[in-house]
């Protein structure tokens, strides 16, 4: 049976059933995470610990080797000691030669070209021909493998069940996502869909899954962090193709000469300034994001909110001071605008807001002033989203006092959508309290709404928003 | 009795009595909640809530006037509406009159200039008139006051009680400040020495506390949010003296014009980039922030941490990825160098760590992978700050799940206070998990050591503390 390579690839997340070798009966150890992540994430296929210890982990029974599991298996993981890593490659091709059945191999153990030695590489090589001569994709090795929310698979030790969502991440370094995905999880900030740890590249690449992702319908938004590639002007073609069909958000890391040592990926990275990557990338729709959490927040807003469609931006704010760092930022990119509201616009607020309240000086932003009720909180930011010359909002609030956090979310939620699903406009809220205001944010995070607490980095999130929307509405 | 400015300006934090304008007991008011904070944060000297309707509120015996206090006031509170802010206001210049005692008020009223209108102006003008003829410094009005967490005064009703330490906070923008405090809170991130909301700056203003602050000896980094003033060039004069004894923190609103109308202090601002703002300051020793979470932690680290005796920084990880952005942020600024680790160093590291670690490829940058117990990321730690050739380091670090959160917070804080004070370097902990492991975050930073969820971020601060710490030994 010959796959196309997207069928291959689909069968990296699990397809009907998983081998793992190295599994262990011990808490802690990666062979046994592994399992328990499956386990919790509760999935789809069967699961086949191959042990000769134990009887069974964690409810699965164990296999003493591959060759005794009659049903199918789509996907090996191999969390075994570097040593024998190319002798479970050759049963897996062995397997894969009488029964046809294994599609992807995910290596998490370490061991090979990232040491740097001639061993290393070689055992890499020597992985590498036994698997794919036989049609089997490999991902890493010295990588965190692949996880799936939606079929379960998680290859992935330190990351347990997690939030569904329209995010896929695609990553060289698998510590990098991983504080992703822990930074967010507190404050319920995105939703996951795939998860692929890179690791050393070997066979499967960044290319390759950008493309699958492309065409993965529950993938609303890809996150990229790129370290080096030694196929630099393919991936920008790769990328521009992905992104005229969904956003691709790139954290580039190695840009400077001695950070590309770190990286250990000078020999294939593209050499040069932020703002030459930034040139490049532009260019090809990708979003590059000029630090850690404007990477973090941008993916978030995208995978939550829809795209603006124009670049009118209104600025309504509880907070004086933040709101103009707000405007700072919006209006030095030379992107955006603030907004023209309208006649009307401006006359009902005046009919709600206190005489103190500024609205429109400058054009586009609206200084409400503390002293209101969750109520007007609600009712200005419907009339604020309803006028027609706004293409996005950025609200910037804080509960008072006096105000229950739960009763200030439901208001903002109400608001946002009391208008058709085809109508809403990207809402970026900046909750400058953070975590001090928990109830807040995870009301608000729950129902979709994305929540930032610095004004600034909520600007940036927009003008990339702005930006990316301009950029596909040109192949539309 | 003739006063100083600096006297005057000591009993803006309460002195030994302060009264109360516009005492509530109505829970959730302004005027109550200011009480309520007084109260909690144990102020030294005597409290008088002024009503004619209440007998006692929160246990404070009320009065009916500012004529029935009989012994000393330092400090007048004004919650009261703007009408009738001015007959207070001649009030308490009678009082002066007759008794001497009262030095300074905060008024934390709205309705004078602010609101852009003449009769705001003029109400503005009288209230000042009152008080200023007689000697007494005007905080505000507009403001939400002062706090100083050692002799428990605090006028603000939106923060309570908060952990003290050596930050004094001076700001144009009340909401800015309190965002602050609010987000450092859940972690224990700062720790607050003074506090002045500056309100319309109608008499006491940035550039008379500035220089107060330079001589408060608790004052250890003073952290200023401005947003326009109309002596720019004495502002500055003032920041570069006050930097020869202490770091000042500066984050600037209103850099854009359109920005400045939002800031509504158009009038007076100092025009012009972010990049034309950093030259300016930077000459002055200022550290200005080019981001809100820049400025942030960057308050937080000079609370907590010595200065750089140079500009050699060590970055060392246990996550690549994480490690790479650091160097890179580290590198492209200019202002610093990796650390050249000593032949020694090398070789104990090599002792403890695996094979494949990254022992300074590039120089100064150490990668010990993820794999080790607690004990030895103290050992790592204390052979890396012990090396001659590092003045600073960035530390990367994450709790995998096998290893205890507050035992692996105890083990860095034990490699860190294993050196004598005076031999201490900065030390920046990188947590990207961020509140996802509460319990690390603040065991650490209740020991005093800030820790920072994003690499690129700690980079910047380290790169703050070096500059700073080289215009400082200018004047040495």
């Amino acid at each position: 049976m010959e796959m196309t390579a997207k069928e291959s690839l689909e069968r990296l997340f699990g397809g009907k059933g998983v081998a793992i070798l190295g599994a262990s009966a011990k808490k802690g150890k990666p062979g046994n995470s592994i399992i328990e992540n499956i386990r919790d994430a509760g999935f789809i296929g069967s699961v086949y610990p191959i042990s000769i210890t134990s009887d069974s982990i964690l409810g699965f029974q164990c296999c003493k080797s591959l060759e005794e599991i009659s049903d199918r298996i789509d996907l090996v993981v191999m969390v075994l000691p570097a040593d024998d890593c190319v002798e479970a490659a050759k049963a897996i091709a062995r397997r894969k030669d009488e029964k046809g059945d294994i599609s992807a191999v995910v290596v998490v153990s370490a061991g090979f070209s990232e040491l740097g030695t001639e061993e290393g590489r070689s055992r890499e090589k020597a992985l590498l021909e036994a698997l794919v001569s036989r049609g089997i994709r490999v991902v890493g090795p010295n990588c965190l493998g692949v996880i799936d929310t939606y079929s379960g698979i998680n290859t992935n030790f330190d990351i347990g069940a997690y939030r569904k969502g329209g995010l896929s991440i695609l990553t060289q370094s698998g510590a990098f996502a991983v504080s992703f995905l822990k930074w967010a999880q507190p404050g319920n900030l995105v939703g996951l869909n795939k998860f692929v740890s890179l690791g050393n590249m070997s066979d499967v690449n960044v290319i390759d899954l950008l493309r699958y992702l492309a065409d993965d319908e529950r993938t609303q938004v890809i996150a990229l962090y790129l370290e080096g590639t030694k196929e630099g002007r393919a991936l920008i073609e790769a990328a521009a193709e992905v992104s005229r069909k969904k956003p691709v958000v790139a954290l580039k890391a190695g840009k400077t000469r001695i950070g590309s040592i770190a990286a250990a990926s000078h020999t294939g990275s593209i050499a040069g300034s932020f703002e030459m990557y930034q040139g490049v990338f532009r260019q090809a729709g990708v979003v590059l994001a000029s630090s850690v959490i404007e990477f973090y927040h941008t993916a978030a807003a995208f995978e939550k909110m829809p795209l603006p469609r124009g670049n009118a931006i209104c600025v309504l704010t509880v907070l004086g001071g933040p709101g103009t760092l707000c405007v700072d930022e919006l209006i030095s990119s030379g992107a955006v605008e603030l907004a023209r509201l309208s006649e009307e616009t401006k006359s009902r607020l005046r009919k709600i807001l206190i005489p103190a309240a500024n609205i429109g000086k400058p054009e586009g932003f609206i200084d409400t002033t503390p002293s209101f009720s969750e109520e007007q909180h609600r009712d200005v930011l419907k009339i604020v989203l309803q006028d027609p010359g706004v293409s996005g909002v950025i609200y910037l609030t804080t509960p008072p006092a006096f105000m229950d956090e739960e009763a200030l979310a439901d208001n903002i939620i109400a608001a946002y959508k009391s208008f058709p699903r085809e109508e809403r406009k990207p809402l970026l809220s900046v909750i400058g309290f953070g975590y001090s205001v928990p109830r807040l944010r995870n009301r608000m995070e729950e129902a979709g709404m994305p929540t930032i607490e610095y004004p600034d980095i909520a600007a940036k999130v927009m003008i990339n928003m702005v930006r990316y929307s301009q950029y596909k509405s040109r192949f539309e």
